[in-house]
C-alpha cells in the first residue's frame, strides 16, 4: 500500500475482514515504531491445493500489500505424520509443488512477494533446540489443556493418537522459531492460539498476537454435495472442469445461509476486486503498485467502485453491479438474483482468477516435473492396486528372532495418492490441523 | 564368569533371581551364536543415589560378570524435565556424579567394567533422527495405550502432564538408539516394556527382550518410617550415620513381610556374597576374576558356602550362618533371630560394602569437586531462601508489549537442592519414571 499510509491505516488494512483479532495492540505498537510486522500461516503439503485455499491467500495478499513479512510454513513433518504411508521423498515433492503454486497465485494477483518467505517445518522442527523446547513444553502442559486446545481442529476419534496432543504445542513453538509477531489462521484455531498465548510465556518466550479469518464453507459444498468427491476444484483444473463443478454445486434459490458460492464471492472474489481497485488508485497517484495478470472481474463499463457484477440478458433485467456484498446477498435472498446467474458470474470471475495461474503452470517445465513426482498418476499403475494388502501381525512375545531388526520402510501405495475429497477446507484453517484432517486432504 | 561357561550356563546366570523374563529366547539365541548380548538400564541423575540403587546394581553386576555389555543410560533430559528449576548445567554435574559413583560401586565389588558404557540421554534424544522417530511413534500410538503403559510408573495426579505420555515411547526408542538386545528394570516397568515390544516393530525396529527385578521395599522403609525424610541412606553416608539410620529403621520382631532390612539382605547382600563365592571358586581354578575391595560379609571361620552370618554373643546362641535366604527368613519369622541381631549383621555387611566406595570418593579430588557442584550445600546460601517467590502472572490477552520477548531463564533455587525423601526407590526401577518420581528423587 502507499508508502505514506499511517500506522493506523496499515493496522486497519491488516485487520480488515477478519473474524477476530487477539493482541492487536502488539501489532499497533510495532507499526507505530515503523518496524515491519512479521506473521506466519501454516499449511501441510499433502493433497493438491484446491480453490478453498484462496480464502487465506486473499487475506495474506492484504498482509503483503500492507508490507507485512509473511512466512508460509510448509509443514512437511506434519504432512508426513498425517499419512506415514507417503514417504518423506513424496512429501518433499509436494512441498515444492505448494511453493510453486502459492507463488504463482500471488504473482497472478500482482502482489509483490519480496516479503514472502517459505519455510519448511523440517528445517527447524527436528533441531536440538526445538526438540528440547518441545519436551519442556510437554513437561509444562497438562494433558487436559493440550486436549482442549486441539478440540476443534484435531480429528476427534474414538482412539485419538498421541500426536494430536503434541500439535498445539508445536504450533505455539513455531511462532517462536519462525520469529513472528502474529500467527494467522481460521477462527477454528482459536483454542490453539489462546493456548499459545498462555504457554509460550511460561517457557520464557513472548506472547504473540493472533489474527483469525471467519470460517468459510466449501465453494461447491453445502450439505447436498458434501460427499461428492469430485466436486472440489483444483486450482489447476481446466476451465471446462471448473465450469462443470460450479454448475453442479449446491446453490438453492433464495438460500444465503448454505451457499458456498455466495461465501466465496464474499471471502475471495470481492476482496480481490477491492485490492485491485485500491492498487489502481495507487497507480493513478503515481504509486508503484502492480495489477498482475488476473483480469478484472467486472466489465469495463461498470460504475466506479464495482466489486462484482451479475451479467444478465437485457430481457432479464440486464447486468447488476455491486460495490458491497450485503447488496448481493439481499438480492439473492429476495430471489432477484437467480442461482444460474450467480453461478455464471462466479464462473467468469473464477476463470479469470485461475487462468494466469494455469498459464504459469503450463509455461513451467520445472513445476510440471515436480507435479508429476508429487502427485503420480493414479491410473499409471492401476494393476498394483490388486495387490493383497499387507497387515501387520506383531510376533508373539518372546519369539526370539522374530524380532530381528528390519529397516524402516514405509510403504507407498503409488496407486493411491491423496484422494480429493469434497468439503473444502475451512479457508483460514491452519496447518496441522484438520478441519483439514476431517477433509482428509492434509 | 568362566570362559568355558556354556550358553545355557550364561543364560541361567543372566536371568537368575529375576522377577520375570520376556523374550528369553532372543537372549538364548544370541548366546548360542557366541555373540555378546547388550543391555540397558536407565536412571535419571537427580538426587544423590542412595543405598536402594544397590538392588539394580547387584543384578547389573551379574550381567557384567556374565560378559553382557551393559549401557547405563544417564537420562539427563528426563532429569531436567522432572524439575525444570534445576538448570541444565546442574544436571550435567549430577550426570558426572552418577558416573563417578556407579563406577566406584563396580570397582569396589571387583566387577570388571570394560563392558560398562555410560550414555547421556542428551547425546541422542535430541537428534533429528530420534525426534522424527518420536513424532512417528506419537502418530502411531493412541493416547489410551500411552497412558496405560505409564500407569504404574508415571506419577498419577489429577492434572497429569503431557510428558508422562511421551516417556513410555521414549523408553522404547532408547532400546533402538542404544542398540541393545534387552532392557533391564523393575517389574513395575512391565507395562512400559510390553508397550515397547508392541510398538518398536510398528516403526520397523526389532522387538527387544525385557528382564525384570522383583520390587524391593526401601531398606529403612516399612510403614512406620516412610515419612521420615532423614531415613534414606546415601551411598556416601559416613559409618555413624549408616549405623544410626539402620538402627532406627522399622524392623518388627517376627514380621518378615514388611521388613526392608530382610529384603535388602535377600536382594543385595546375599547375592553379592554369592557372586564373591563364585569368583573365589573361579580364582581357585586359575581364572582371572577379581574380588574387589569390599570385605566378605561373613567371618573367616564360617562354613563354606555361607552367604550371610548373624553374629551373636555365645550366651544368646552364638553366630548363625546362612547359605540360603529362606533359612534366615524362617528363623526371623520364628523369632529365633531378633531384630537387633539382624540389624547388627546388616550394619556390618553394609559398612563393608560402602567403605571402599567412600574411600574412593575421599581419594578423588575430581569427584569431590563434581559433588560440590552437583549438590551445592543447602546451608551455604540460606539467607536467599527468604527471597520472595516469584509467581507467574500471564499478561492479559492483547496487552501489547507485555509480550516482549524474554530470555528463557529457568530459576535455580540454590538453597533448595533435591531434598532427600524417605522411601527408597523400588530397586529395579527404571529411569524416567517414578516409583522414582513418587519418591521425588529422580
Amino acid at each position: 500500500m502507499s508508502a505514506t499510509a499511517t500506522p493506523e491505516e496499515r493496522f486497519e488494512f491488516i485487520t480488515r475482514r477478519l473474524g477476530e483479532v487477539l493482541g492487536g495492540d502488539l501489532i499497533k505498537n510495532i507499526l507505530s515504531q515503523g518496524v515491519t510486522p512479521k506473521c506466519y500461516w501454516g499449511t501441510a503439503p499433502t493433497g493438491r491445493p484446491h480453490i478453498g485455499y484462496f480464502v487465506p491467500l486473499t487475506k495474506i495478499a492484504d498482509f503483503l500489500h500492507a508490507g507485512v513479512e509473511v512466512k508460509i510454513l510448509l509443514a512437511d513433518v506434519h504432512a508426513f505424520l498425517d499419512n506415514m504411508k507417503a514417504p518423506l521423498q513424496l512429501v518433499a515433492h509436494r512441498t515444492k509443488y505448494y511453493e510453486y503454486l502459492l507463488r504463482a497465485v500471488f504473482d497472478a494477483l500482482g502482489i509483490p512477494t519480496s516479503q514472502l518467505i517459505f519455510v519448511e517445518g523440517s528445517s527447524y522442527q527436528l533441531t536440538r533446540e526445538y526438540s528440547m523446547d518441545n519436551y519442556r513444553l510437554c513437561a509444562t502442559v497438562t494433558e487436559h489443556d493440550a486436549k482442549k486446545a486441539g478440540a476443534e481442529v484435531v480429528k476427534q476419534v474414538e482412539s485419538p493418537l498421541l500426536s494430536g496432543l503434541l500439535y498445539p504445542g508445536m504450533q505455539a513453538l513455531d511462532e517462536q522459531y519462525l520469529g513472528v509477531d502474529f500467527q494467522f489462521g481460521g477462527i477454528d484455531q482459536r483454542k490453539i492460539f489462546t493456548f499459545a498465548e498462555l504457554y509460550l510465556p511460561r517457557l520464557g518466550y513472548a506472547k504473540r498476537a493472533h489474527l483469525m479469518n471467519e470460517m468459510v464453507p466449501g465453494l461447491t459444498g453445502g450439505k447436498m454435495s458434501s460427499s461428492d468427491a469430485g466436486s472440489k476444484i483444483d486450482i489447476l483444473d481446466p476451465p471446462e472442469v471448473v465450469r462443470k463443478k460450479i454448475n453442479s454445486a449446491f446453490c438453492e434459490e433464495g438460500n444465503t445461509s448454505e451457499n458456498g458460492i455466495l461465501s466465496f464471492v464474499k471471502a475471495v472474489l470481492m476482496p480481490i476486486s477491492q485490492l485491485r481497485l485500491e492498487r489502481e488508485a495507487e497507480i493513478a497517484k503515481g504509486g508503484s503498485a502492480t495489477l498482475g495478470a488476473v483480469r478484472s472481474f467486472v466489465p469495463p463499463d461498470a460504475p466506479p467502485g464495482t466489486l462484482f457484477t451479475i451479467s444478465r440478458d437485457p430481457k432479464w433485467g440486464g447486468p447488476t453491479h455491486y460495490n458491497a456484498f450485503g447488496d448481493l446477498e439481499r438480492d439473492f435472498a429476495e430471489k432477484s438474483v437467480h442461482p444460474k446467474d450467480l453461478k455464471g458470474a462466479a464462473i467468469n470471475a473464477i476463470l479469470a482468477l485461475l487462468e494466469p495461474i494455469r498459464a504459469a503452470y503450463e509455461a513451467s517445465k520445472e513445476w510440471q516435473e515436480v507435479a508429476a513426482l508429487a502427485y503420480p498418476d493414479p491410473n499409471a499403475k492401476k494393476h498394483e492396486k490388486k495387490k493383497k494388502e499387507k497387515k501387520y501381525h506383531p510376533p508373539p512375545p518372546g519369539k526370539g528372532k522374530n524380532a530381528t531388526k528390519t529397516q524402516d520402510k514405509p510403504v507407498q501405495d503409488a496407486a493411491k495418492p491423496d484422494v480429493p475429497v469434497t468439503v473444502e477446507p475451512p479457508s483460514g484453517a491452519n496447518v496441522k490441523v484438520t478441519a483439514s484432517q476431517q477433509n482428509g486432504d492434509r
